[in-house]
């Protein structure tokens, strides 16, 4: 039996913040308050985090790991994407396994569960994608939520590869939400932007702008509606992906205080970037070439104040990295071509804690309930992720609100080109990450046991 | 030269009443006001009306004669059709022109013209459903304007025969947008009605109030969200059919103060008939499987404060008539075989005055609104129809409010087994109903001369 | 008998314009139609208006005329006021009776009723303003109505002269309510204006910009919600005068979408003045403080939509002019002791056309309607004013829409040293105006007979 | 030095529920978790609460102790009254402090504070009541807050005695808002009211359902949109007390939304009881003259609604008893009379636990939130009291789900002929409860010293 005591740091939690020490035994949290007599009279090991902050483990319920979901092969596999993960202080995964063309959902979550077993550094779980509804697929989400993938994931765009039709949403939800599962739905209206881009491409507006102005917000808020509907009457609830826009936000928001069961993320680059990036010289506007768009200051002050206003539950990363030079390979001449993503599982907690906590448009309180309780809660891994109580694992993140950090593709564990955030300098300064009791950071180096990471069967809701 | 004074009546508009005499020259309106002296000096017949409105003939802009657009073909022809039209002070009918399989637009309109020449005996125009976009569609939508049908009908439900997906919806408001043109929306999310109805099957409610159940009003309310949105995006107005809930009435409502150029109708048995009816003995219950269905009177008191508000525009009748005992052969043991849609064309002014005008929930400035003026606008029949004022069509119903009607099938003229509101005593009579100068309906027979309607070219939106 | 044909021009209503001539007998509109076979069989002036529009004169039902309500006297008496009134195509007004310290309601009405008899050129009636509740005066309130004086006007505002509390408030709207007359409410919270003055006055702001700073947007809409809640508990109609936010007319909006039975006015220097105008240099900003203050540019495009959609119904002048001399020697050194009002009656109608109809804003006919239909309505003097219609009083404005109108201090009728409009050049000239049949306006020249005008006794509402 | 450990319960919070220990070191709170090897360490008492839940003691912000301010004194004094409450759970209160006639505020408190000490038995601070604003009233508000009392209490109804005008109170908001105090606002619309009330017994109703027809749910919403908008003008927080309907509900909520520091609570009878009450024989209905009244069940529902969605932040008790004898004695010929208020802090914990949890209303946490850590938060007692955490007071209530507990006013320990839950069995039973470490009741009676309750000095909100 191992025992360790951090000592003199400040526990965040997401109702408040106290002064007090808090005991792991092995690789769970055993006591949290005033222990220093205990200390006095066992053995343990000492830790002493005086002036920090101690934060529950990141939980980013939406990263694309090894995945060809959307085109080409994800820059990042388990083990680069956990432990860049890792180094950005998030300790919980629940990553998308897509549905691979002609086979079923379990062999498809076998799959991708193949890809994370032994890479993985952190613990991880999977929403199951569905995107080919064959004979005697909603037979088969009993058997995937059996064995611990609680939630699915749907696409209202992308006819062809991965929309389902209305008929087929409702299907999809009815089912998961009799089983107790969770729907992740991507909302846009697809076929109107089809047709936008189209247009666009014609009338010669090829390059990365292109993205931007065939998706306007409308086609975002319009699905958001019409999903909110569906799963009304499907009895089911319902949880929104990368929420963009302000409409999205009202709309949940209005579903929420008539009692929905509705519940929505934004992710970090919504939150901070400008759409002028599409304008960039050459071709680095391709890097923001993501799904929904960027959006105008208007949306991006919605979107924090529906984090404000509890409207929005999460903030989640999206994180889908494709190197810079493959986007332009594949996509130079044609905007609709280019690969939609970009990474961000490590920069989540520090640009949100940099932009959101330092600015004080967010206590430290709703950025840990953003980052960790409430994806906890949602995709039924709370309390033993999530919080720093007495029970829970021991992920532990140490936070130097003194400290500093300066983002850049360089110094990035991310297997990828680049970084949209690049060159940016942010107030706080993650020192250590302890996953399970184990320190795995150190000062921004990865110094836990390869592999480590263990899959995490999750909760269906009661 | 003929010239007719209608003296001593009381001239309803959609702005007030006035004790006028109204002198007719031909087929039009001169002049509205005291004319009694003009009586003494010139030659004129003298029509007195003393103790009467003279209201505008009716606009009803939704009838299916002679049709097969959603199963058997209706049971009233033009003849028919419009010879039971004039009987209840309707002098002008828009009419759904189906787009045949395998014909185009054109070729389509051209065959329902021909159903109406010669035997339609009031005013008529069409619109234009589109229901399959071949190539070359697009473009022979400019044709169809060019010919005076400046109107165009798609649906959101019925996939396989009549349903457009989200992006030809979006093409066609588009298009006909550019054109001026009007889109006539029926929206129901059909593939979420489909499962409901599958299922209900299923489970062994194969009656009418089956029919009932598989549409509830989140069904109708998001298709009119989406349809609202996906107008805007194509910058294009669009006009709600047969309105059925509160919920639609706010969606639509809101878009208006919003700036949209969104209208909608409802219909006279929305406003006043109730979904027990579905719970009739036998097959009765077939009689108002119509679609949407009957609301329950939640959504009845919703509608009538719609037209008070001015959030909806329009009473139509969507006049589309099966016989009970076809309803019964096709529909007997699965609701959803029963042909859609019943009558009223004949009864909707009957109805809406009794119901609405004599209990005091409308004005009579409203009703003229509702069933003349505003349909006649909507649709660029206006100021040729829906007023009585110099230069207007002279099409005038008198109208005795201290008589009154009984409502039955076997005095109608509607070519149907049975009506709705059979047996329904209300107050106020048609005495008489002239149509561009001429006394077609005297007492409730029709006078007039054979085939004597003429095809309305419509304007566009300027 | 005297019979005057207008020919050849353009009647305007509420709802639609119409190429039609207007037969007038004496004092009254005989018919309007295509009437030229008529004049060639009778003996008739003819007026030839081709070209024109030929408009109901307009009605002006918030005027202060020899007043000395809210100060000093104001500048234009019966004579000048209605002359100017007249020029400006004004041909009703209904004007605030004060009433007098000391004196009982018919006392007082009686005086003022004094200054209008024998002065007056256009017609008139009176609002009864309540300031003082003497016992008995309650009962008085009967026979005020039994006058013709059918509407009242209360203040909550000004503490210590005119307003009333709430309760008082509701004593008013209680008991004018249920003799069938409407309450005009200036709805200001007084209280917190004073203090928000007194402050302004304390830290050395003491010109006209302090009148704008002490009475924020919410001293109005506050007090709007206010009296709405106070006229439901009354059960009693509501009207309020010269509302200038975007918050009052969403609060009024919402109360008419209820059922409410309110309405609301806006004046014209509201919709198109801009309050930089209190900076302007010297003592020029005194020429806008009137109350409310002149609001920002987001305001006024809510007050142009509440015209649109019929939140607002009137436009009126709330003419209370005080020469700006006057208003400097009382006000120099304390924004609060400027007599607070402007001028207005002439150019209500030419200021709306120029800025409202020839931009586009306004449909002629919704122009009409702000100006004659619906003030006739609302205060009982409908169809005899308000319309050109067979019955009602002849009281008709030519206007030339090719012309232009330049206005002045220089050139106005207005008995007063400034207009807040100088030197604006406006497209739209009235050519004539004609009062009860006779021409009393030639080309800007008051032609008509002194003393004209006649009281009229106003309608209950029913 | 005295340690306790609390053993196998499970400690709630308003953000979960942990099965824990809890380490009390003296008066405090030292730890939280699993601390059994501790015990066998250390030498402590240990205190088994397994199969119970342990929460923090209840917080109640609103009760009247030994007062003159609504009419003659209330039944309890500091003594009974902080008993009661110890009974039931609640082991803080904040009592409202009234200004005696002719006193200033230090004065007053000086009072007030005299009549707690040595009396309480569990801690207290005060808000001071407001009711006359003599010169200097604004400058001694310094003192008010210096000496801890950092909460002032304000009236919208009862003119004549406690009511302050609209420009005292944006006064009286301003001065504390800028000093970091709350503002407690009794919204009613007092002036209406009255009259109301004048109306009933003039027409004979002057029995308790007069109390009830006298205030509809209009007198509240309107003070809450007036207060909330002076409230914004004066840039203060503002709390609004015992909220009764719907209308209300929606106004904070709205406002909560648009940014503004407003917030609101409800009380115990208004989520629980029903005005049928007041038509009880005799003069029964007397027992629930408290204000504002009972609401129907529409209200009831809207206010469990907003303590679901957080729109309504606290439940307190507005414990105000008057023996139902007395009641009687002043009121019985008139309803204005009966002396306003009724017993309830020593039922609070129970009925919203046995209606509220053990419905499935809400959740454990957010019943520990309304009742304890809200309260405590919005009036600046948190973290010292409202939470069991390390560095807390060690404030806890050992509750049994199993048991029950039947109201009666035989065995209740306010100092009252009634209580207005007479005969309710409820689930769930308080078994024990410490004040800062001291057990002061077991099972029903207090076992603790005598006025053993402190004064808090409460904090300004940054």
């Amino acid at each position: 039996m191992t025992r360790t005591l951090f000592t003199g740091g400040t526990v965040a939690s997401a109702t408040g913040s106290l002064r007090a020490d808090v005991l792991v035994i092995d690789e769970t949290v055993a006591a949290v308050g005033d222990l220093s007599q205990l200390a006095a009279t066992m053995d343990m090991d000492i830790v002493d985090v005086s002036g920090r902050l101690l934060l529950p483990g990141g939980v980013d319920v939406h990263t694309h790991l090894d995945s060809g979901l959307n085109g080409p092969r994800t820059a990042d596999d388990f083990e680069s994407g956990t432990i860049a993960a890792a180094a950005g202080g998030t300790t919980t995964l629940v990553d998308f396994a897509a549905q691979a063309p002609g086979l079923g959902l379990m062999d498809s979550l076998a799959a991708h569960a193949d890809k994370a077993r032994g890479k993985a550094v952190v613990d991880y779980g999977f929403h199951m994608c569905v995107s080919d509804l064959y004979d005697g697929a909603m037979a088969d989400f009993a058997d995937v939520v059996a064995s611990g993938v609680t939630s699915f994931k749907v696409f209202m765009a992308y006819r062809g590869t991965l929309m389902l039709n209305d008929g087929q949403l409702f299907d999809v939800l009815r089912r998961a939400g009799s089983l107790g599962a969770q729907v992740c739905v991507h909302a846009e209206n697809g076929d109107v932007i089809d047709r936008l881009a189209a247009d666009l491409v014609a009338s010669g507006t090829t390059g990365p702008r292109g993205h931007l102005l065939s998706r306007p917000p409308k086609t975002e808020v319009e699905a958001v509606h019409r999903a909110i509907a569906i799963a009304d009457m499907a009895s089911a609830p319902i949880y929104f992906v990368h929420v963009s826009t302000a409409g999205a936000v009202e709309a949940v928001a209005a579903a929420r205080r008539n009692g929905g069961a509705v519940a929505a993320e934004t992710c970090t680059h919504y939150l901070t970037l400008d759409p002028e990036m599409y304008d960039a010289p050459g071709f680095e506007g391709g890097k923001v070439v993501l799904t929904p768009p960027l959006r105008s200051e208007e949306h991006r002050n919605a979107l924090w104040e529906g984090l404000g206003l509890g409207d929005l539950s999460v903030v989640s990363s999206d994180h889908c990295p494709y190197c810079l030079v493959d986007k332009e390979r594949y996509g130079k001449d044609d905007f609709r071509q280019i690969p939609n993503g970009g990474p961000g599982v490590e920069h989540r907690l520090p640009v949100l804690y940099g932009q959101g906590v330092a600015t004080g448009r967010l206590g430290i309180e709703r950025f840990v309930e953003l980052t960790a309780t409430a994806p906890a809660k949602q995709f039924g891994l709370y309390p033993r992720k999530g919080v720093i109580a007495a029970g829970s694992d021991a992920d532990l993140v140490v936070l130097n609100p003194n400290g500093e950090i300066r983002i850049s593709a360089d110094t990035q564990h991310q297997r990828i080109d680049y970084t949209p955030w690049e060159g940016w300098v942010l107030p706080g300064r993650i020192t250590q990450v302890w996953s399970r009791g184990e320190l795995i950071v150190e000062d921004g180096r990865y110094v836990g046991a390869p592999g480590r990471g263990r899959f995490l069967a999750r909760s269906t809701v009661s």
